[in-house]
């Protein structure tokens, strides 16, 4: 039995499945006839505006279709609430008589609500908070992996498919820079593109591994003239040595957002740097770049049918959790077969601001590409993807030679 | 009856849908029991390289599989001929006894095409020569449209409907950059990602007007009070009232490529620039941008099924036409119906390098956005997209206030 009625709301970047999630909960929420069912709108700021909608009152017709689109249907925030703010969400719940609460999000909304959930033991006020996984960046300690990477992973392995056939068709050089801050896992997926032994991506460049301007130039001159081609996948939290970002060596003037990191998604910036690099130190002709940016977390249609059905189960679980458990916490993944997983309540200090990345035993010693054990990893999560299929003509003789 | 063995090949800018028409072209070729069907590698460049492959030794299973695989199979070239390359060409094709051509491409091929189809006459040189268009810019004249455009229409609509619920979760303005020189039909097809009234995009720039960087920032403006946000296409060719690119003021070191055009494609740079400009000038604290780039012609698992259909068609109708036409020319397709087409053989001089662009009853007076018309056009092309569906949950009433 849910404790008085039930808020729900979704934080950070959305993604492809973050909707299936929000549906899971409500109608599991519904099932179990909780008082009310209402939803914040914007996240945590949402409660403090008292911006509330009724999610009780929404047919499953609709709610069905509203789980298949991607980006949160709530709205999102990247505000994070400091003590002060926490004393206006209780005001707000304490009013409208909210007793548990599911915020669906990554790394910074799993501390939101860790944060929200010691405060409420010290305010001592009865609230049930338990998170509900989502983040294409694939970050989160403790679980598998997450929902919206599956589907983001599709979106990457479909463009970097596409681009090395159209690199294939008019030969040179492809940079393409993906998501991903600190964790490799979605540039990583861009492996998933291959299906012949010389597809690219040729060279995948991951947070995980210090980035060398030179030593990618010596890869890049390598792999030309190995393949008459290079198509290369490149986070864009890529670094030096000593940590700097690639990209911080562009502009000094770099925008920061609200949790004071560096704005890495955007801009062009790095695919030009990149370009630019790969023109000024080899005589390769034909050099291009293209940054994802917000299409791998949103692009309509592109998603990954065990990535839906997981994010609506975690939806699910946290329902689930709350009417029985005793205790707060967030929703994990765990694989427990080939292919299968199942769910457990972890603590959420396990997860809140920790950013889980690559193992290395799924990076290559080269450092510029994945593991056979990665591509074991991923597989079952994108799924099937299309054929990307050669001719098999056999070449004709010359005859004037 | 062809006459002579057969050579197809593929020029410019790979398509979704390029290698419907090769595998249309090879298959009926086949069933007119022509005496060789040949591909050249690269487009003309293979020609003079001797660079071919017996495509009748290919089984119809795997040219299924590649018909429905982006991207030139047989590799793309921007060659463009002059009357030595020309000379050259017909001494490999008499020493191969090729007699029939096909030449799938664009504005550029076709114009290949036509100086190759003008000097075999002058050389006395029996040669049939059939263009086969495609281009995701859709600029080809005489054409209702032209296969390739609908699956990139198809790509950037499904971006924009992507984009715009994210811009809608996390409000701000969002800025994507999206292919076409001269002609703004892609750009344009970003309004079929709008369903619900107040969806994105809310700005299109098309490169068929003059672009004002002041009268952009007051539509910005204007736009993002009215929303609370802003989503804006924007197509790579815009240019001032004197005809000077947006891009060519950011940088006097832009990259020509090989037909002395600017490169537009493959870098961040007008994004970039269109969001420091919006940065600049308002007072608007999230402002993102992201360049499409080579994505959204290459894109793997983003096709239009009428444009398959229709690109498979006019490969067949080549060789129709090369078999019982006494005239070199192009395959045009004509809207007969709603939704129908049929095609015709055209003049190649009707279609050779000239450029089709946005008729002004397509473009909204306020030279921001589409008309009706122009949605009545794309509609039938795209077909249906994936539904973008929000919660109807009623607002709760506020409380404290």
């Amino acid at each position: 039995m849910l404790q008085g009625k039930a808020l729900i709301a979704q934080g950070g970047g959305p993604t492809a499945v973050i909707n299936q999630s929000l549906v899971g909960a409500v109608q599991e929420a519904r099932r179990q006839g909780a008082e009310g069912i209402y939803g914040a709108m914007h996240g945590v700021s949402g409660i403090i505006n008292e911006d509330f909608v009724d999610l009780s009152q929404e047919t499953d017709a609709n709610l069905e279709l509203v789980a298949q689109t991607p980006c949160s249907a709530l709205g999102s925030t990247r505000d994070k609430p400091d003590v002060a703010y926490c004393q206006e969400i209780f005001k707000v719940l304490q009013a409208h008589g909210i007793g548990t609460f599911f915020y669906i999000g990554g790394n910074d909304s799993s501390d939101t609500l860790r944060i929200l959930s010691e405060e409420a033991q010290a305010a001592d006020y009865a609230l049930r908070c338990v998170h509900i996984p989502k983040t294409i960046d694939n970050d989160l300690m403790v679980n598998d992996h997450t929902p919206g990477y599956p589907s983001a992973a599709k979106f990457v392995a479909s463009a970097f498919a596409g681009v090395n056939l159209d690199n294939r068709a008019l030969p040179g050089v492809y940079v393409g820079v993906v998501m991903g801050r600190h964790a490799g896992f979605l540039t990583a997926a861009a492996a998933l593109a291959r299906r012949y032994s010389d597809d690219g991506p040729h060279l995948i460049y991951l947070p995980e591994r210090n980035f060398d301007v030179s030593a990618f130039t010596n890869d890049v001159m390598a792999a030309h003239d190995k393949y008459g081609r290079c198509v290369i996948a490149v986070s864009e939290g890529i670094h030096d040595s000593d940590g700097t970002p690639i990209l911080a060596k562009l502009s000094a003037e770099l925008e920061k957002d609200a949790h004071g990191n560096v704005q890495l998604s955007g801009t062009g910036a790095l695919a030009d740097l990149l370009t630019d690099s790969i023109k000024a130190n080899t005589d390769i002709k034909r050099v291009r770049g293209d940054t994802f940016g917000y299409l791998q977390r949103s692009f309509l249609g592109c998603v990954s049918k065990v990535d839906q059905r997981e994010a609506r189960e975690v939806g699910i679980r946290a329902v689930q959790y709350a009417a029985s458990a005793r205790r707060d916490g967030t929703v994990t993944i765990h694989r427990v077969g080939d292919y299968a997983v199942d769910y457990q309540l972890s603590a959420l200090s396990d997860v809140a601001a920790k950013t889980k990345v690559m193992d290395a035993s799924l990076i290559a010693k080269s450092a510029t590409d994945v593991t056979p054990a990665f591509l074991d990893y991923i597989r079952p999560l994108v799924g099937p993807m299309d054929s990307a299929t050669r001719l098999r003509a056999p070449t004709l003789d010359k005859i004037l030679g």
